[in-house]
């Protein structure tokens, strides 16, 4: 039998490495083999394209690169990992897919006039393959900075170019991701990320419970 | 005044560094501002990205993400390097461009049915920009093979991931890039690369003369 492919999205603070973890205990908890990934860098040779994505200087290259180095690694990340393990029945478990590049690159930071290139490209990479579900964890923006500058402050990051960005900017991503959940209600499981940790979670797997 | 964007094709061992470099010599003696560059790796970001296309094993990824790659390093190198050049008045000399990915990924590996995804891919990075002339060295197969083992041997060289192929592949190769030429006779110079150097410039500097 064929696993199932589960991506998480949402702005950064929103607890989407939290909520990953504990969907993966309760999914192995009923005897299901598990793999958590993501994205950039799910791979060997994401991880390199992942540093020249997040590292260094931002005018190294424009958004046209961008998105292609980024489309580079969601194609090696699915044709080398996630399908290879959805087909031995596993759970893949992504933190972050295609629809953060559609939230981060076009409604965003505003980079693109529309998706039309960022829709082929993805067409190019995956066809008509979707996730089975996608979690969106959804995080008021000032609640989600603060505790993403917190992290940030404990980790002593390099990764601070996706975050270093303005309010009116996350404001914008938070309701370009609700705009992505409203267009495809059946792949999308969208969930209150204000409250504790283990309330997020409570919401988060009934939900997610009805689209498996 | 604008200056000229001029690429260089043509299999291994056709002889273009050497052609490359005389034609550089002949537009400064004629009080011309030069460059040359080359593809995949004309800019820093893009030495990287050519270090994962040539470096390592070759099935870490599928033609997909290889052209995904090499057009990432195509937009970075236009946009960084080759238009801003041109734009200063400089004749901008590069040692392949895009006609490398069709003759090589199209023509001569056959990993696509058609040029679709790789014309897509050009206009996502491109739009209607295009070189203002394209010298294809044209060189019999086994010579051609015979000049470049020799000079692996020399060099000893880490990338053979793009030479270490058949008999077949090449001959193919030569023919989609006269395929390509005859498509596109306003751009394309083509000229015999059997010969000596010296007899292969003369022919290329006339021919490349009524292009200017």
């Amino acid at each position: 039998m064929k696993g199932k492919f589960i991506t998480f999205e949402g702005g950064d603070g929103a607890g989407k490495s939290l909520q990953i973890e504990k969907v993966a205990q309760y999914l192995r908890s009923i005897g299901k083999e598990v793999i958590v990934t993501r994205e950039p860098g799910g791979t060997e040779v994401g991880k390199e394209i992942r540093r020249l994505l997040v590292e260094g200087d931002k005018d190294k290259f424009d958004e046209i690169a961008e998105v292609l180095l980024f489309y580079a690694d969601r194609r090696i990340h699915l044709e080398k990992k996630i399908k290879p393990a959805i087909n031995e029945g596993k759970y893949v478990l992504s933190d972050r897919y295609n629809d953060s590049t559609i939230a981060y690159q076009f409604y965003g930071s505003n980079k693109f006039n529309d998706t039309k290139i960022l829709d082929e490209l993805y067409k190019i990479i995956a066809g008509d393959f979707k996730p089975d579900a996608t979690v969106l964890l959804d995080v008021d923006v000032e609640l989600g900075l603060k505790r993403s500058f917190k992290k940030a402050e404990t980790t002593n990051t390099k990764e601070l170019r996706f975050e270093n960005v303005e309010l009116a900017f996350h404001q914008r991503l938070k309701n370009g991701y609700l705009e992505l959940a409203k267009k495809d209600p059946n792949r999308f499981v969208v969930v209150n990320a204000n409250n504790s940790v283990e309330e997020v979670y409570e919401e988060l797997i009934e939900k997610l419970k009805t689209k498996l």
